[in-house]
């Protein structure tokens, strides 16, 4: 079973929209036991878009293909698809009146006449419901092979494939389906080749079928191990064997498995041990509490956070001194001792973070350069703790980064 | 002037990264002035690998390749390079020699011996610096076309592409390097559709070369106009064109142009106005705050926040009363205007925003299901108003939504 995703929009080959639909598609089609071979970005040029529909259409069972399917001019996609397979568009009434439904529930008195378009379908094809938007998914099948078109919009084209690709693909190939796993190992505090060298040449303990590669990544090595088998059993046996040599032989820089996001972690470690946690931000200006609340079922752990941009809401909703203020700053030990304690006492948590630096471009002084920042820590019962950081990546990436250490602080507290 | 991208690499084809690469290297070259016709990724597999070089090289005239340049059995990429070009690896001293620099810099006295193989090139092929690692890029030159391999590290790919790729191909291909120039408008308030019938037929208005293209994301519709000339000014000239009858036809809907934020927007205005405001979030969870405070200069005018996740915090810190809460609910009109207008007196500020709502995927009823959200905008000395939305997209994208809606209610009142 193999698969190419085709993504169509000139967005994606100017740069100005990364392409997260190709990714969302290719792991849910890699959950579901189909290989994908190619992804192929074109732009909404119809020779493109043939050439693209031709090579992958004679190259593989499956083929998703997304984007180019709105009411406006520049959508050609469906047109593209039913000359593709000499099929004449006809109405799907089904599909008007969900889209007339659809219009109805916004408040809008009557629908625009264009989006008649959108309930036009290529005769012969199936209609994949979509509750998020105007244009249905449209699928097609030949000789074994099935074709399928979604909206590029990412909510709605996550909705069809949950909705109506994946189910169907699953029924139809349930045979000739198999198992795809994969496993990331997180290291740390190594560089990939001497990483390589430790684990030696992993011809020597790979069977066919079983790859391991190498993912370096601002300063981490992931290592991968991927195999698929008939049943999920049989590859987990096979994953936990690969995993438990690279244990021996590199365990020590090992620190975590899969791509889950430090504010996971901390969540399921806050929920494990039934802790809850508080936020006081100054630079990251909301950004830690977000990174927390992101999660589902965060609201059993996280109980709220107090941004402190000016100084006398540090005061007023964090308890911060004026002498302290005065004394070393806003940008201090003391100023984060201070905050997030004050969260810790007014939101009755076990655990309150705090942040406060200069995130830059401006702000800076020569004591205290743009990207100064101080973390603090505090526990119930328990002594303050900080940490000082000095960063250097302009405003964005130094506030994601500093978001960033305050979870690794509390996750690597709730490890211990 | 055309190019195609190819990214390599399994762990785009299994959805595990998402490619940032191409949408770098296409926005670098779209700037440049090469249009760029086609992406394509494949994975770490050789005659996949060899089918998408050929197919490319013979239809553009530019291909550049990232992935794969590791020192590891998986990076099989300049192997692959060597062979559909039929030239031998040899090495490259110099190469060799500050590969054996960068390890001695980090500080490791023997350099893994593997690392050898960084510096094996094929013949005829130029070398382009990698100060961020140790695959230089390699660059190669037939018949007016080049071929180009870099790092899919992407800090080590910016690095090849801004120090020898881009200068090379403006160098190369000066007389044929066209200039492309893009401007985006951002819309809000108004439906893909509805905005398209607003525009009319743009067959009557635009001319060959330049394009529109309708982008909706997370509520907005943004408007890019796109064209090529050979000179600046006269792209200039066409793009302004393109924007003044866009203006003319839907100049209302237009709060911005390329990709502005609201939260730019409502910085700018709160600056240009001498006001200030504050936020006291619940399901948006710090995100609204996070997307203030990310722009430069947010300090002036934005106070503070309080994410008021549990109903205890809403008390507490923004003296929602006890009986509203437990009369209407956390999520309700009532609530939301005592989040805002305590937000308001605690902090205060001029403007007050608040959200309250149930962003899923849990915690949803019959009465008050998932999406239902309350978005407040207290002001002083006026009447707190509210807005009720009704969202569907998810948890992410329900937040997000819901952050835009929250200061666009605050743009639209600051143009009053």
């Amino acid at each position: 079973m193999t698969a190419e995703i085709i993504t169509i929009g000139d967005e994606l080959l100017i740069g100005q929209v990364v392409n997260t639909n190709a990714s969302y598609i290719a792991r849910e089609l890699n959950a579901a036991g189909v290989e994908v071979h190619r992804t192929t970005t074109v732009g909404d040029n119809r020779k493109a878009i043939m050439a693209a529909f031709r090579a992958a259409w004679k190259q593989h069972d499956v083929v998703i293909v997304t984007g180019g399917l709105g009411p406006t001019h520049d959508d050609i996609s469906k047109d593209a698809v039913a000359k593709f397979f000499r099929k004449k568009l006809v109405l799907h009434k089904p599909t008007l009146r969900l889209v007339r439904e659809r219009f109805a529930k916004l408040g809008v008195a009557k629908m625009p006449e264009m989006n008649v378009v959108q309930a036009m379908v290529p005769e012969g094809f199936k209609v994949l419901r979509n509750d998020r938007g105007t244009a249905p998914g449209l699928l097609y099948q030949d000789g074994g092979k099935t074709f399928i078109i979604v909206a590029g919009v990412p909510a709605e084209m996550e909705f069809v494939m949950t909705d109506g690709v994946l189910p169907y693909l699953r029924r139809t190939y349930k045979k000739r389906l198999e198992t795809i796993i994969h496993r990331t190992l997180m290291t740390s505090g190594i560089g990939e080749s001497m990483l390589a060298e430790k684990i030696g040449d992993p011809s020597y303990f790979l069977v066919k079928g079983t790859t391991l590669a190498f993912l370096p990544r601002s300063g981490n090595v992931r290592l991968r191990i991927s195999t698929s088998a008939t049943t999920r059993t049989a590859a987990e046996r096979e994953i936990d064997r690969v995993e438990a040599i690279l244990r021996e032989k590199a365990g020590k820089y090992i620190f975590g498995a899969d791509d889950e996001t430090l504010g996971f972690h901390v969540v399921r470690l806050l929920t494990e041990q039934h802790k809850t946690v508080a936020t006081a931000e100054s630079c990251t200006g909301g950004l830690l509490a977000a990174r927390i609340t992101e999660i589902p079922g965060s609201s059993a752990v996280f109980l709220g956070s107090v941004v402190a941009y000016h100084n006398d809401v540090k005061q007023s909703a964090l308890g911060v001194k004026a002498s302290t203020l005065e004394r070393h700053g806003a940008v201090s030990e003391e100023t984060a001792i201070e905050m997030a304690e004050g969260a810790l006492a007014n939101m009755r948590t076990d655990f309150a973070l705090s942040t406060t630096g200069i995130a830059g471009p401006d702000g800076g002084t020569p004591e205290k350069p743009v990207g100064t920042i101080w973390i603090a820590l505090a526990e119930r019962g328990a002594k303050t703790v900080t940490k000082k950081l000095s960063l250097d990546f302009g405003r964005l990436t130094n506030r994601e980064r500093t978001a960033n250490a305050a979870l690794e602080m509390l996750r690597k507290r709730l490890l211990v």
